[in-house]
């Protein structure tokens, strides 16, 4: 098995598109071969360059990503999308956004693009798209582009991912500044208002730049407003450059691996918590047990701390 | 220190309230004195009933929760609320509303009111906060209102918790039903319009309407929609009895029992991660140990997997 992966991850960085493919399946699937895959391919990570962009529904963001893709591939750089439509939590079933319009890039082997929607039983969907991201790093992809929705705290916790964040508004589409979370607000790097030839355009603009100057600026960078057309591929050049602009101003003002640390320990602290959970309650035994227990806290005939407990004697012997 | 927590137990379900401020306040801090606690709480609760109020900022869900805290009181049942506030995740600081309007209860012993808004290294807003539902109840308060700010994931964890739960909505907010979190129509049982005296109010309540009708009823219940006017106290009465209706619905279709012990599963999940985390990562070495560990992962000076291998193994034997 460790030659078939060997071969595997040989394919993953040479590009090959179903070795890419398969690996990010079995990610999704959090399955043992992914861990080997992704320790091999570790050592040629780090080169890629991770721009998040998030925004309500209805903002065009996958427009805009969708050009900003096709500008780095003018510029011969190689691009990895993964657009990311988590699963309800209710309802299990996934609302897969419209990707049809990127068949545009179909024939060009040098852009690579995936939706994501699992969200599993003891893993996060947070965890999933890191994954993903570092294979396509491996992959050669210089410029990753990691699309969500922006909304919950599963999806901030994936644009925290990225180097670069831009948070995407549109005019008269009800959110109003003040119902805009205030997470985005802080975790935003360039402000991109879309669809700017529509009304109200200067109004938001106004409301955006009350709004941040009040935010504190992160060493030095004060997030800039933009204005873009993305159906008309207006102002997307711009955007771009002030994207490397950002870049730039963080690599050589140390913050870039300051947060890389930060990063890591967050991700390392996850994938401890799933490692854990899998060793103790992993597999349909450990799920029936958890369901007993689970019902006789309920009843009041044990109390959680004793349940807790009672699970962690029994997995002791196993981690 | 087991006497010590014997006499706090006995106090604490008294109603003492200078016994329950201090128990919360070690439930935020994680102490493990609040697990003893809580642990010989344990029995004597499952008596509450538990309301959650969500919904986004402006609507008035403060006001609401205060009016039926105010129709509990007057049936002399003993309430509780808790509002959450979380912790914006990047600022660090407690955005708390403003609770100065429940003042006209401070003279009356029979309702508690809590703020909470702390979110620790290794431990969620959802934990807290579902502790603190346990203490409540242990305490004797037969209504606990828990008020939460429906956005984020974390907050639908919280209402999670809660037996009924009411969405609240209002018109005119730029909370077009199609911007509304899919999630949170998924969780309502109980769909409030406050502020119904505003403008847009049967605009409102026809696209609600024709929302709910795509959802599938649970269990033969379909969440009706309710109008009030908090500020003036008018459908407070009415909604109240509506909750009430739901309540006995639920106690005799059986699911209340189904939905308790999931709830619990998840708990055990939640609390067996943290218990793990802590025993890993716990004290100033660990996390030292953590922070060495990134910044090897983030120079790939070492693969992820890797890392976390050596922090389990250093771990094992306190397990």
């Amino acid at each position: 098995m460790t030659v078939a992966v060997d071969d595997w991850a040989a394919k993953v960085r040479a590009g090959d598109v179903r070795a890419i493919s398969r690996a990010i399946t079995t990610i999704e699937n959090h399955s043992a071969e992914s861990e080997e895959l992704l320790r091999q391919l570790f050592p040629h990570t780090g080169k890629a360059y991770l721009t998040g962009v998030t925004g309500a529904p209805g903002t065009g963001k996958s427009t805009l990503v969708d050009r900003l893709a096709a500008y780095h591939r003018k510029r011969e750089d190689r691009v990895g999308v993964i657009a990311v439509d988590p699963t309800s939590p209710y309802s299990g079933g996934a609302i897969l956004g419209d990707r049809i319009r990127m068949q545009g890039h179909a024939s060009d082997t040098g852009i690579f693009i995936r939706s994501m929607a699992t969200r599993g039983f003891l893993g996060g969907l947070a965890r999933s798209t890191a994954e993903v991201a570092l294979l396509l790093d491996a992959a050669g992809k210089r410029q990753v582009l990691i699309e969500t929705v922006g909304v919950g705290q599963d999806e901030i916790d994936i644009v925290r991912l990225a180097d670069c964040v831009l948070v995407v508004l549109v005019p008269g589409l009800g959110d109003d500044i003040q119902n805009m979370k205030a997470g985005l607000m802080e975790i935003g790097d360039i402000f991109v208002l879309n669809k700017a030839d529509r009304e109200g355009a200067d109004r938001l603009e106004e409301q955006l730049h009350a709004m941040l100057s009040l935010v504190m600026p992160r060493d030095g960078w004060h997030p800039p407003v933009l204005r873009t057309v993305a159906t008309e591929n207006r102002g997307v050049e711009e955007l771009a450059s002030t994207v490397e602009k950002f870049r730039k101003h963080f690599e050589s003002s140390g913050q870039r691996r300051q947060k890389h640390i930060e990063l890591w320990q967050n991700r390392l602290i996850e994938m401890l918590e799933s490692r854990l959970l899998e060793k103790v309650l992993g597999g349909k035994e450990g799920e029936a047990r958890l369901r007993a227990l689970a019902a006789e806290v309920a009843e009041r005939r044990k109390d959680p701390f004793t349940a807790v407990s009672e699970i962690l004697k029994g997995a002791k012997s196993d981690l």
